[in-house]
């Protein structure tokens, strides 16, 4: 985790205390549980409440595991300093540490997924805030990088409204997967430790309780999360690229938004660099850097193994805080990027006409020439529109073989851009259920 | 694709004739609606239609591309020499390679999906009954690599088939994410094609509209797609390595299933190698490693371009191929796996009555020893038996601190196997909605 | 592998009849060792060298294999069948599959090798023409795609030189890494044959013999080879990026090569798309993904498993051949790419005298003013070029705050194109030791 | 970066300090190359040394960048109010702020390969003494986890010696691949900068000058050297899952150590777990994900983009200091590895006789047995040893048709375990130069 890449609400999900935090709760609310069994005396559970407000010493419980080299035992040693050793005698009966330590870390990994879920939901609605503004935005599509057919700004917006949407649907299948919790004791077999102190701890805290586990949570649930990341984080390089794409120097029809107190190069002080799409261009690769070693965690040795801990450790925050802080970003790109109608007219008309090659194409073949034909004599003209820069629809008219098909009008009318808008409405209204 | 790792019905989905027939029923079906609009004359759809039971000439086709090096125009000149160039002119109006290509892919990996979710149904069948088979086989349950307590063979396979089950639902998931198709010109804008022409044609092929496309259907539906396969890849690679694990000389608790032509080994005559599941770990690495490449596909330049061809058309047919070999072997592991119980009984008593550890642990804080007290009295007892090979049990009912605690008919009670199957029941009702 | 992204030089290596051409070689050669200890009599290792112009039937082979699901036990039943199966008794004595297996695989690798280094070179050469004929052809620098300082043309084609060369010296990293062979027999402990008929082999088939082996030769030498493949595959697709963006519509400072005859589009008959590179950009994904599935082949259990195996079978020939079409499809993209000097020219004053600014920047702190000021100076007019497309030097010539630093022949001077080429000597003598 | 997994030396390569203190040289030495070239006052250049001692304030620059946005102008800023502002007014002059970064990102990786070397030898001197210690100690080979013939610790401790050592080669050669330095100004081209700054500077820092940059230094040296790190970690899994087998249960042929202190688990304390290599092989997955991101680093636009920046933040301090943390770790482990000659020879025997099956085979076909008929022969009574635990020498006399072709003496030799050490020494020498 690099702070400069990160936001509070989630670096918080992953402090020492809120781990803490969770593990007492966890502890907790199984001693209830206990209780209600008649399994360990009621005062002992109610004595762990006394502890509710307590913000758990990080340094102490540190020092304690210094000298134990075992976490939960640290913590449950620091509780029992807070509750009287004697009423946490009880704590964590039938328990291993792997109980609390997944289902904690499933209950981080829900609470960032809630984070990145309202992240997702405001970058659709600044995705379609500018779809609508610039629905009818004329611009060049282009395939390959070169020049194909127009579009409009509206469509390039919709289009990531519709992948980001999607991404919304993944996270949410993503919080599913591993909103899990389990108290399933050693290999998971229940035998110290009641199924219903799993059911009412998983109750309590908003998780669903883990069908079968085997001391630990089933990782390739971990594996679909940290995967449904890597595609989110795909999908914010794609818009990235988009608009890298599109502030070059010679296509110039957007650019992120430029404080004038920002320097954009030290040597050069005119640049106006797309340094935030670069940087998450960059960002992606961290966040889908996760997803192998997510995936090579699944195949545990037997009931369980350690060897997805570290990982785990590092990829937990790591990713869910710079995806966190990437669609952040993103929003904040989208929402205040500077986009020049201008320029995209300018750059269309870059080779006068040639868009529309496409059209007099299919006129052509309508008109009974054929397709060869057609296309022979579309890439005559197009080609010299190409190299000279002259305009296409007066080569046409110029061209005997063309006019013997096509009529001045005919040709005229090929040229006209509501022919490639049409059908806007119709897209929006799929994207966004409205036109 | 590699021959020996692959299934006819799978590999018969990437075959080129596959390809060019589902070409064709594009072209056909977009035919038919382009004359339901008027767009295109009856007759010429309708004549489309005479190459119904024709087998496309792959060769053919590819002397054509050699000189047009363009397959899809390849294509369709070669269906004009089955149906007449003059009845074939209005093929493909207004449509363009991508709608035909990416159309196909997803059906592709449609189908291809249809095939791993049943596949991935009979391992389920496979799993499910041995797990009722050895539901009550009783078998030390391993952390790290080292006994820990008693549970069943039969939590083993239902742990597997809880995971198959999700991935299930992830196959499901990744179908639904990739059973799209689009047919809206270029850029996608649908200028040259109506709308409708694709509403049939997804229709006819089983596929929703894809609400939004760019020319090319958005490839963040393949990175889930992929990634959905690499997940269930990883599970694969968990289930092999469990068995790889208990067939290990020492251990030798179940073994693939050994035919008696079979040479283990050319040097060593008696070996029983668990090659299958050794197969199964690199097989998992090749489906994984799709991953990757298919999320740097998501983000092409602008419209399109063309650089996630190339490895879809490797990733494509080899992810599927593999996995679905890979399940099927996997479900004949399953299916005859050797499973040796008394060999089990002996490993689990290798350290007589070491595994009820944590039994004695409990009685001993529940008889009011402090945690700490507990702690040590076991370890002490414990780490004699591991030493020496004595009997846990006598060495706690000769450990006077200990039967200070504890009575004998107390601790003679705490090596009942019984109390860590009490719950199997339970768990198989969560896993299979019965017991 | 796919054929349309192959070589046939490349796909020979790993033909089945090569294969069992080199066990053959290493099998006949072991013989002779054998031979030369009196291990074996000297007859039968004469008697293997009758199969010495045999191609070995293929079919047969796996036929034999169908039955005893053992590929080298098939092969030498197969080769006992040409040598008699009395004569052929002592072959393989003492030696395992692997060591068949894993000399063959390394000399396959090896040979791959030398192709990918000879495709190296070919490049290089392509390379360092290009660079040489460009050496002056004055270019607009790029930094974030924005318009920073004038370079050339042959900068960018002699700092692809330099990258290359070094994957050069990587390719021949990786090749000695993979340049050894083992026959050390069972868990390689030269028990059952002697060292000298490893020293032998690997010294009639240009190998190494591995210090020490396990039955298998380590995996570390070949995740290493991958690796550098990966490396290499990174930078044609550093190559092919920069030469999609210079195709683009807006840019167009070069482009592929394009053969009348080709069809750049079924619907958009002028497009020109830099399909090559595009191509070559999937291509780079391809290769790279085989790194992580061979450093996963590392740690294999003991002193060996078979997991690597159908990784190997897979990314062997997919990444060789997959990286040997990219190198020899980029060389000919380079060979041949289209260059325009003249686009370049006007792409670079495009914001007329702008790329000059930070010259001015230097001079308005050497003439005095404070390094704040300097770059408010020149921002401040250099932004007005910017929106507005004016000079740049008319604008400095009108800034009263400038020309009080700065005469107008001093100002005048900052844009003397030849200050930014002065160095190009230097470098040209760096890279390729002369200028 | 996690702080449990790190170690002081290699985190304090990536403190700020460190970094300011190493651009302050950066800029230093520039300043001493350009007075020494005319280019800036003597006195100037002079000025900037009286900084020498200053330990740069963090906190100060982190809040200028606040306001610039640009970390190198706050790093410059924050110089001069050392410095002072006219004194430092040339500081910088022609540079770019990638001369300054990527330069110091390389004498930081430089920093790091050198620990790793040092690490390495370290691990080389425990696993060379290991291996001498345990050169005779008799062990049984396993492939595909089964056992095969006997083989000596030493053996194992060598081969990873042999690996470790090729990563040594690799590392000095990572480091080399790193050790280089830019000062090439704007776009590469040294029009603001004479080459000869670089020069000195490169002088002064122990770095080879780039022969060509472009504002960047070519990420393909990082590419190589993350690979490198990656392989690096896939031999430390490697290790790491040899002892993890080792300690599991049923095998014990070795166990990390055990310090009395610490709690193996909190329900179960008897068990000792192999906690230290688990870890070690969730590490090599952390430092294995950051190889693709460095390659896709590659392809950066034009002169440069800072799509890498990010990637390298992370993955820079994240790599070295695991890997570092992960080589000390294993040093440790096996300095300190408990081994059990007993259990080693306890688990060969496991199988009475049954791993000679491979000499008595050889000795059959050497007596003229066909190899088939040796084959069936070795089969038929080895897998009664399998299946009834009975000794294998006895099935063997006591079958007549092997006693045909095999005298009890000639049967008895071939039980021998010498003949299985015999070429220890000559593999020693190999390894370690010496026996």
């Amino acid at each position: 985790m690099i702070p400069r890449y990160s936001r509070p609400d989630m670096v918080a999900i992953w402090e020492p205390t809120t781990k803490f935090r969770i593990w007492y709760e966890i502890e907790a609310h199984a001693c209830d549980a206990m209780a209600d069994l008649g399994v360990i005396p009621r005062e002992n559970a109610k004595a762990v409440w006394k502890a509710k407000d307590v913000e758990f010493d990080v340094a102490r419980i540190d020092e304690i595991e210094a000298e134990t080299r075992h976490d939960v035992i640290a913590f449950l040693t620091h509780l029992a300093e807070h509750v009287g050793s004697d009423e946490a005698r009880f704590v964590h009966q039938g328990m291993t540490s792997s109980d609390v330590l997944d289902t904690c870390f499933n209950i981080q990994l829900t609470r960032a997924a809630d984070i990145l879920i309202a992240d997702m939901q405001g970058l659709l609605a600044a995705l379609r805030r500018r779809a609508y503004e610039h629905k009818n935005t004329i611009r060049i599509g282009r395939s390959h990088g070169i020049h194909a057919e127009p579009t409009t700004m509206g469509l390039t917006f919709a289009r990531f409204y519709a992948e980001m949407d999607r991404n919304l649907t993944r996270l949410r299948t993503a919080r599913d997967e591993i909103a899990t919790g389990a108290i399933s004791g050693a290999v998971g077999t229940f035998a110290n430790v009641d199924p219903r102190v799993e059911e009412h701890v998983c109750a309590q805290l908003g998780l669903t309780p883990e069908p079968i586990s085997t001391q630990v949570i089933p990782r390739d649930r971990h594996a679909a999360f940290f995967a449904a990341l890597g595609v989110v984080a795909s999908s914010v390089e794609n818009v990235a690229i988009e608009i890298r794409h599109m502030q070059r120097t010679e296509v110039l029809e957007a650019a992120e938004f430029f404080s004038m107190g920002q320097k954009g190069s030290s040597a050069m002080p005119h640049k106006k660099n797309p340094v935030l799409t670069e940087n998450l261009t960059g960002l992606a690769r961290l966040v889908r850097m996760t997803v192998i070693p997510a995936m090579e965690n699944v195949a545990l040795w037997h009931e369980r193994d350690i060897s997805h801990s570290s990982v785990e450790r590092n990829i937990g925050p790591d990713a869910t805080i710079t995806l966190d802080f990437a669609l952040a970003r993103l929003t904040n790109v989208i929402d205040k990027l500077l986009v020049y109608p201008e320029n995209m007219l300018a750059n269309m008309n870059r080779f006068p006409g040639l868009v529309m090659s496409q059209r007099v194409l299919l006129a052509l073949t309508q008109a009974g020439v054929s397709r060869e034909d057609a296309y022979r004599l579309v890439q005559r003209n197009a080609l010299r529109v190409w190299e000279t820069g002259c305009d296409f629809r007066t080569e046409l008219l110029n061209d005997a073989e063309v006019t013997a098909a096509l009529s001045p009008a005919e040709i005229d009318e090929k040229f006209d851009i509501g022919y490639h808008t049409k059908h806007v409405d119709t897209i929006f209204r799929r994207v966004f259920g409205e036109s």
